[in-house]
């Protein structure tokens, strides 16, 4: 182990706090290496970067600070966020003092201690630039789409969502089979020259990022064969991903529809919550077109029955059909404050459609929402 | 099973709802039996109950209401409860139709299995009144106290509150064996001769009664020597008491004292919790009286070291004491945005005694904090 440098950096508190709790909000909840619970602390003249990486994915945010002395030091991730994030002064400084990193502010100082830097597998390099979109166009769609992969590991295609770039349009795809999200953002006229995108990124860290992204500015995509990135705002993340290639999903969207309702998203939303309750052990909930409304039923032998007819415009045949709640639910999220369109095929066992009109980015999400067979019939 | 009277209530919801949430987390988690799962619904001329009861515990609460046709029904509690939560609409109907009572609001309708009420214990009656104290005076200081309590039912005794009257004041009081909290509420001098109050009650049970009493107004305590209630705004909470008299805490003050500390109770709560990070696996920290001040120290072997001053007037002589952050946290709670007097006493084993002028309700609140073994000498 070598003598670290004697970093000497005084930095905005809240920044800092901000930047370390996303970091090990992005670390691994078991540690197989201690190194890897790490935080990197590099000075420079350039400003300061924290740093964490367990192999798979890579956490590095660049900060503006007063760099006293430059330096690189591997410190607990975790003991240093909360300590920063319990401080109230305004400025904190980070000194190596002996074999500990120092934080002071204030009356306090608290001491972490250095670990061996040499050991720490390091940031791999970002993948090149591939694209620039909006962040507000893309944190609710990446949101709704990573919500629909599946958690569990045994199926690794399903875990992931598909993000390609094909006709103008950077499309986000996820599926756990009972549900299939899709978004489509339009891409600016210059960044047509994006295609060939098309990558499987881990949907649990897509669902933690779209909670970090900013509400304004811009989001970068890098890729290449192994590895993708988001950078924002001096922030990079990098994942490897997922190796399987996604099967061709466009099959699975009803071409017949036998009914459409256009309802009110939250409407609809507010009453399968309400109807939830009744939707016994497997959750479901039954839909059924009327003449001017959707009629949403829930039954169960010891909770009781539920029913409530939401406003709906109603084209078609009346349909009836049997979803879990917590698929509605999840699904809805992606048109809050809007009218969903809701097209349900002919085919019993095929699934329905949600979708809504482009929303001001120019968005578009589509849900799919398999079916499943209604619960025993009331007693 | 007789049939239900055909109960027709119509109520407000949000406060139909408000008492439901309080009835089920009074519920026990596990149920013996069904039954008691239920939730009383009675309407008679004088308005709306709703009553549940475990047997130990009982809870009713009475509210206006449009009675259509009287009656009562027992149906389950906690899809009621979640139901009421769910709805927007500001009134809600209950209406017993066949087997079900239905909960009709705007275009819903939720539909309720009629339990059988003749299987239900009921709700005991209150227990005699006893006195009135200001809600204002009495949550705060309950709360403090009922934290104190152990929450291990091997010795039932820690894991009440003693609740007795004399010489013209309120006393509540807990201990887990570490720690032991008081808290003394002065009575209206109408009020003294309710002398001779002494109980033992749940301090689970008073923890949660502490979160629903008002802010205003006032609560009465009922009891007799199997049963003690709170009362307050048309809500009445029963329990059994604990059979186990307390033992005599007063032995355990200090009569010597070593140093006195004088600080801000918010100042050295923040840094308690700040260095609990470095408290290691038992939680530990170090208070150092100073000159002009109160050095608050942790170590951990992997974390790391803390060490704040906070600013504290100390007279007397200089000591060194180690407790549980867990403990200085909950005991700082009972003396908010205030200056707590901290005593340590000369010897080593003895709990340290936190006090404060009596608060503008002239409650005083007393903590005793059990000093523990320093964790190993820093390497």
């Amino acid at each position: 182990m070598t003598a670290p440098l004697g970093l000497d950096i005084t930095l905005p508190t809240a920044a800092l706090a901000a930047r370390l709790g996303e970091l090990v909000r992005l670390l691994p909840g078991r540690l197989t290496d201690p190194v890897l619970g790490g935080v990197v602390v590099v000075a420079t003249p350039a400003g300061v970067r924290v740093a964490s990486s367990d192999h798979e994915r890579g956490f590095q945010a660049d900060l503006d600070g007063l760099v006293g002395s430059e330096g690189s030091v591997l410190v607990p991730a975790r003991p240093l966020a909360e300590t920063l994030r319990s401080l109230s002064d305004p400025e904190v400084r980070l000194v190596v003092e002996g074999s500990r990193l120092a934080v002071r502010a204030g009356r306090a100082r608290f001491a972490l201690p250095l670990m061996d830097l040499a050991a720490h597998p390091g940031v791999a390099p970002a993948p090149p630039h591939r694209l620039s979109v909006p962040s507000a166009a893309l944190r609710g769609p990446l949101a709704v789409v990573a919500a629909a992969a599946s958690r569990d590991d045994a199926l690794p295609v399903f875990t992931g969502v598909r993000i390609s770039t094909a006709g103008g349009v950077l499309a986000l795809l996820a599926s756990d089979r009972f549900r299939l999200a899709k978004a489509e953002i339009p891409l600016p006229a210059a960044r047509h020259d994006a295609a060939g995108l098309d990558v499987l990124v881990p949907a649990a860290l897509l669902a933690e990022l779209a909670r970090q992204l900013p509400r304004s500015g811009e989001v970068t995509l890098r890729a290449d064969a192994d590895r993708f990135a988001l950078s924002w705002e001096g922030t990079l993340v990098t994942t490897a991903v997922l190796a399987t290639p996604f099967p061709n999903s466009d099959r699975l969207f009803p071409s017949d529809v036998d009914s459409v309702l256009r309802v009110d998203a939250d409407a609809l939303s507010a009453a399968v919550r309400r109807a939830a309750t009744f939707g016994g052990g497997r959750g479901l909930l039954t839909l059924v077109a009327e003449d001017g409304g959707v009629r949403v039923l829930g039954s169960d032998p010891a909770v009781g029955e539920s029913e409530e007819t939401v406003k709906a415009d109603v084209t078609g045949n009346r349909s009836s059909r049997t979803y879990q709640a917590r698929h509605l639910v999840d699904a809805l999220r992606g048109f809050v404050g809007r009218v969903v369109e809701l097209r349900v095929p002919a085919h019993e066992r095929r699934g329905a459609v949600l979708t809504a009109e482009p929303d001001r980015d120019g968005v578009r999400v589509t849900h799919l929402v398999a079916p499943t067979r209604p619960p025993a019939p009331r007693d």
